[in-house]
């Protein structure tokens, strides 16, 4: 386990390790990344949702459960109808953890270039 | 299939579906961040690479096909010594995706948001 990067996260009082592997593995399926595309646009019923999808209602609630325990999707159940919304706020850091670090790597390469710039040829 | 996600990703000549599933899956677990993390300082052994992590060679090892089968990780091979090094571009792609959603989710949620405080009260 690296501690680098648990502290890290900790220490930003950000997502924890545990949200970032479910907020990254909802976004690991194209149809979850439409799903969330859509709902952008606002709010919709699972009945909805599954209209622009060549799957079957259950196979799109499996995907819209995954969303919600990511926190990336809010459940509203009246009734029978469950109205589904975006949170965007994991997403967001989610963008924040990849930004940071390519920060990072972007940094990293440019001193390793000017030290292999500096050394003596062969 | 959401057909406005795909023909986005391929307008813009960035990774398709299937890469971005990859890459995504492939952060979807904290020793795979880690390890990036680790290979954006320097290139690396398998062995080094797996030396902080209370994980076995086979264990890691089997990470890092994960992040190479991604576009994550290259691995240039020398005899038996294996050395990984790391490769951003993909996740460039991922968080401009994350990003380009964000920004039109944002957009939209303002616009929803005045929607609201113009409509007549009930």
């Amino acid at each position: 386990m690296s501690t680098a990067t648990q502290d890290r996260s900790e220490a930003d009082g950000k997502l924890s390790d545990d949200q970032l592997d479910l907020v990254f593995g909802a976004l690991a399926h194209r149809t979850r990344r439409a799903l969330l595309a859509r709902l952008g646009s606002a709010p919709a019923k699972i009945t909805d949702l599954a209209a622009p999808f060549e799957l079957s209602l259950p196979a799109v609630s499996k995907h819209v459960r995954v969303l919600e325990t990511a926190g990336l999707v809010r459940r509203q159940i009246d009734g029978r109808v469950h109205r589904c919304s975006l949170d965007t706020a994991p997403l967001r850091e989610a963008e924040r953890w990849l930004a940071h670090y390519q920060a990072f790597w972007a940094e990293t390469l440019q001193s390793l270039a000017e030290h292999v710039e500096q050394e003596p040829g062969p």
